[in-house]
């Protein structure tokens, strides 16, 4: 029985547990991986501190930071439940059941998925959701990004640097995400940008070998050897159906980071926090386990 | 005329800048000085990322990255007055008036006086309100902390170091703060706390020499030759009168930092954000400043 469990290991869901060690918390982190997200960053200038640093550094040092405080961390379990019964809540994993009298969900975000033929069947075989993980396999070939938002751009500029050509397979009729990022892009003559366009299908034998896209009506085949999708992210909060959501899957939180379920917090992507930034999510977890404690001494 | 002012060049407002030039707008931060609180830090293990880092090492880190951008900053202009016209929003200074659509009130918090006799009349004569600044200056000496929470404490653990006998005058039945800096403060045989406490006045000749302490009803002298006053911090918010503020004198801002004024909006420590950490406030900067952008978007 702890005091304290906090599902998720990115940078919410660790400064939860920095914060939660140094109030001397009984806790465990229970997670699928360590970084989330920010895991699979490429470069990261915005989080206030390190003006340059990459997202596996970055979350390098996030754990070399909570591990500093010897927390007990449960990774490669994802949850699959979360229930209160009178004063206790459970949390079920793959792998077990543990109880506690406060939770923080600090799940994240998931990457979403085209819903295109060929997408499934190409997955790792030249169709990837990480460029920060998967860019290096691509030297020289011609790619294709899915997407013409921040995490679009951000494949962008590490894909220029090592792959052959680039197509950017937007939406919407501009690419969006911030100024400094999509000047870079645009900049670089090995980006091809498509505008107001659609991925159809992708096709290929044993790897990708092409992608077909759909523009104003007309349909064309565009060959390349890579596939990466940037087409945005899902909350990671399906095992949480005790909590109330929005319409986007998102976890409602109040501004203390209070769930719809009274000892149930929720912080950072997961949450309908309006913007998703690792910076924010941080501040998001602090915020969590600082309201987490209070409950907590209030209940004894 | 700029798009945007931001108030105020601590974690919140420096965080605020480093997104607002990352999304190109034309801004200028007006400040009294460059940290705020976090540059009266001691030791900080709590920032997410650092393990280990003093306040000012960690402000440092701050200004470097907010001067990468080449953001222009007025230091040393005390803000005194802000005023809406239609779209327009006038910040008055000590040295003039400048003019923008939308403004970021990021100003902090200031130390609270105790309003004591000897108070006035000591300052900077062996009376400080800032340890970090001010510890190094009394190397052997005696000193007394006026306070109980966490930035007590860390006065504490500094002085600890430098000085003799370091007295804590309490005004609560137990220390506050973390555990994990109270464990450290009370295993330290050079501390003794008096708690229940207060101080009825500060003695001395040209400097200080002497606290008259207040507890279960008796008084008695204690020779220092130093006090340092940690009695909590109030939000630098008078110059704000145009928005609404809680009883606390604190701006009211929503999840997304809205004040009650279209086109204000605040962040970090001024506001009622729940909790009062560098991180947090990091965080409600970044929020702060997206929701700026997206505001001045909609408007154009």
């Amino acid at each position: 029985m702890y005091d304290l469990i906090i599902i998720g290991a990115g940078p919410a869901g660790i400064t939860a547990a920095v914060y939660a060690a140094r109030k001397r918390m009984n806790f465990v982190v229970i997670t699928n991986d360590i970084g989330g997200q920010a895991a699979w960053s490429g470069d990261i200038e915005n989080y206030t501190g390190y003006q340059f640093v990459t997202g596996p550094d970055l979350v390098s040092k996030f754990e070399e930071h909570m591990k500093k405080f010897n927390v007990s961390v449960k990774e490669g379990e994802p949850v699959a439940d979360i229930k209160k019964n009178g004063d206790i809540i459970t949390v079920k994993t793959n792998k077990g059941e543990y109880e506690a009298r406060v939770i923080i969900i600090a799940s994240g975000k998931i990457s979403r998925e085209l819903g295109v033929p060929g997408e499934k069947e190409f997955k790792n075989k030249g169709l990837t959701y990480c460029a920060t993980c998967d860019a290096p396999l691509f030297s020289g070939k011609d790619v294709a990004i899915i997407g013409g938002g921040n995490s679009a751009l951000d494949a962008a500029l590490q894909l220029i640097k090592i792959a052959g050509k680039v197509y950017m397979i937007n939406i919407a009729s501009q690419l969006g995400g911030d100024a400094i990022m999509r000047e870079k892009v645009m900049a670089n003559s090995k980006v091809k940008v498509f505008n107001n366009s659609q991925v159809a299908s992708i096709s290929g034998g044993k790897m990708v070998t092409s992608i077909k896209v759909r523009q104003e009506g007309k349909e064309r085949e565009i060959p390349v050897g890579g596939v990466f999708v940037e087409a945005g992210l899902s909350p990671n909060s399906g095992f949480a159906k005790a909590v109330e959501m929005n319409e986007g899957g998102e976890i409602k939180v109040n501004c203390r980071n209070e769930t719809s379920v009274p000892g149930i917090f929720a912080a950072g992507d997961v949450t309908n926090v309006p913007e998703k930034q690792i910076i924010i999510a941080a501040g998001e977890g602090s915020k969590a386990a600082l309201s987490a404690f209070r409950y907590l001494s209030q209940k004894r």
